[in-house]
């Protein structure tokens, strides 16, 4: 029943191209959805999907447009006219259009915009230019439909016919006073359940959740998730009412904010795909690898501190990979666990409860894969008691401190306003490995004596 | 304006269970919304929780259940009789009250069902219970609106006030014919403008998305976001409408595959919070630090290999950690933009194609990262030239090793039908732990001859 894009499709899509037959592909594309065609599109050069474009409906093209790769997006618009683009705009949401000119060169946004017919959709759109794209000014929409306190259903019914002609879905009835403050709400279902005579002042529902324009877009993405609205309305500083959230802009917001949060962890800082050009990839994973390079270099001053070993018992630098992996991997851990809770507002108690729980949770680990390292070294890997007493011994302490390192880094940068997820992969690991190291050869030469 | 439970708050309550004060807790506590009711809830111990859970409206208690944490609703479910508990489900939506019954005991399910009033909400729990919680039918929700196709407007908007009495959000109107298969859809709007003796049959919309009632809920999540879609209804094998999933509940579903596939990058294989038990926790981390640790046992294996090297080239082993971390970091890094091409289907091209890809971007990070090891290991750690040499040589082998590593065991569990998101993490750098330091020794056995 889903539609899939097969090579056959495609292939016969560029010959329809190639001999220009217009008709043919209207009849093939027509009944396609925009984000089917979206699809087709970002496997065709940009040549072959701006013809397509330009043989579309606008009504359909400008759909399609919010589907494409950004790349794609771009290629396209670059070779259409501002007076085309405009075309494109004026068919979609304020919110969307803005979105889009965003992307343009300067220059160009001021041409599109010029070109807009509809003057106050242009206002609309200029105006949410404004705001911060991380913002609840620049997540929302100004298409909502408002009735005034002071109607009575029937002009509130006839008003919403008209409203939302422009508004793709209804959800909640805003009510506003006549300064355009925002006052409550008017669910549907109440509108289609009460007799036309009934003044909304009587059944609108006063309490309502509400952002301001500068609320963060995560702390919008928390609220309507925890209250599960399906649309939040946007008021300015006045409690003027400005626009309104829908959730299907949240999802988006939740699953970049995961993404950006995985790849964090995974150590690439920018938002990446598959898909990008190696350079894109380079500039997003090479930092970290820096990052841990210098870790490295740290990691062998630290051994060298420990030559001495060499001589005598150099079976020590057999287990250095094996200490420190596992301090990097249970740092990753705590951190991750930590990093989630703390996006989730999960995490409740006291510091120091944390930090009991923390050295409990090390400890009760620690202990198990101690007696599995103590038993492995002498009869899987066959050094000496006293080397493997001492793998056993620094792998407790690395568990341990690892763990309060991977809890309270991300703890502290939260504190201090920082994103945590940024503490957690490559910093994690690599401080890890450094204390990890430092501690399992201390303990040797606390022991041995080197 | 947004409520955040203080600890004022906690024992002004805490003081009022103690006295019995039920007035003042109702007042207290009616004005809030039940999420927010929950938070303090969360915050009681299961004795207080269950308290204040009997003196409040059973409408506002059930809204309570469902934003509880899980540890907390059983405890008060604990507390209450199966009676108690079938009039929270009958205020519920027959999904949330199928959920809840899922978390029950076997016997105490039974008794709960039996308890239920309303023998049709009844009849529509049980039904949800028979699916599978990761299908369309396990998320979808029995309340909805259709009308039959051969009624017209007004039939339809008199038979919806009824039906929207038992829908908290109406969003679509499903048409279906006398067999109540699925025909189409009606939007609000569109009732909204039009005369109210058309007939439904000329103004509904025939084509509409659905999926079958086995289809997996990441595949729904997938499809409701492609087509940007607030709810989608459920078929069964015959075409029947059976159920409506709506978005909130999709949400859910993206939420908890992110941290999924989050915490299985970061070694820690079920979904755990920090604010579970310390047996939870262990549960889920341990297993991969005893994969880490027999990882680790191999490395001391290999590196015992080539024990001959320590009296001559002992600076060789400060080295093993940095070559170590740097295949752990590299593969990471691959795997997880695989991972999350291959969950968000952003994967395009060949094999061959990503082959070639992945090693022109290991070759370019690496010559970066080669010169500054060079580099660095003549001027900071002045080891001699010709382990700087070694050392830098098999770290470009080293990382092409290890991209090729985590780019194509993922897509390799993926074509197998394993979920990719198992390679990531401690499976990774385990495995590029020990192929780095095989790899770098071999260099340097070929070119010292040890």
């Amino acid at each position: 029943m889903e539609f899939k894009v097969s090579k056959e499709l495609i292939s016969q899509i560029e010959v329809l191209i190639t001999s220009k037959d217009d008709r043919a592909l209207e009849t093939l594309l027509n009944d396609l959805h925009p984000a089917d065609i979206a699809e087709i599109l970002d496997e065709l050069d940009a040549n072959e999907a701006t013809y397509i474009f330009k043989i579309l409906d606008t009504e359909k093209t400008a759909e399609i447009l919010l589907e494409l790769d950004e790349e794609q997006r771009e290629d396209i618009l670059e070779r259409l006219s501002p007076k085309e683009i405009a075309e494109e705009l004026d068919a979609l949401d304020t919110n969307d259009a803005a979105d889009i000119i965003a992307e343009l060169p300067q220059s160009r946004k001021e041409e599109v915009i010029l070109e807009l017919q509809d003057v106050e959709h242009a206002k609309d759109i200029v105006e949410l230019l404004r705001y911060d794209e991380h913002t609840a000014g620049g997540l929302m929409h100004k298409e909502l439909v408002k009735v005034n306190e002071n109607w009575n259903v029937l002009t509130c019914v006839k008003e919403m016919r008209i409203q939302a002609e422009n508004v793709s879905r209804v959800h909640s009835i805003y009510v506003v006073d006549d300064e355009d403050r925002l006052k409550g709400r008017l669910s549907l279902k109440d509108l289609l359940t009460t007799s036309t005579k009934t003044a909304i002042s009587d059944v609108y529902i006063r309490k309502l959740n509400m952002v301001k324009i500068d609320t963060e877009d995560v702390e919008v993405a928390r609220i309507m998730q925890k209250y599960d609205l399906e649309a939040i309305p946007v008021v300015d500083e006045m409690g003027i009412l400005v626009g309104r959230i829908t959730i299907d802009d949240i999802v988006d917001v939740i699953k970049d904010e995961a993404d950006k949060d995985y790849q964090l962890a995974a150590g690439i800082s920018q938002d990446v795909e598959a898909d990008d050009s190696i350079l894109d990839l380079t500039r997003a994973r090479l930092p970290w690898l820096v990052l841990a390079l210098l870790g490295g270099f740290i990691s062998v001053r630290v051994l060298g501190l420990f030559e001495g070993a060499m001589l005598e018992h150099g079976h020590l630098f057999f287990f250095t990979p094996l200490i420190a992996a596992m301090a990097g991997n249970v740092g990753v851990q705590s951190s991750a666990i930590i990093v989630q809770g703390l996006a989730n507002n999960t995490i409740s108690g006291s510091l120091f409860n944390r930090l009991i729980k923390e050295v409990s949770l090390a400890l009760l680990n620690g202990s198990i894969l101690a007696i599995i390292l103590f038993l492995g070294s002498h009869f899987l890997l066959d050094v000496e008691m006293i080397v493997g007493l001492i793998v056993t011994i620094a792998l407790v302490s690395v568990i341990i401190i690892a763990s309060l390192i991977g809890t309270f880094i991300p703890i502290l940068l939260d504190k201090f306003g920082i994103d945590p997820a940024l503490a957690t992969g490559p910093f994690i690991t690599t401080s890890n490995d450094i204390c990890g190291i430092l501690i399992y050869f201390s303990i040797a030469k606390l022991i041995l004596g080197f």
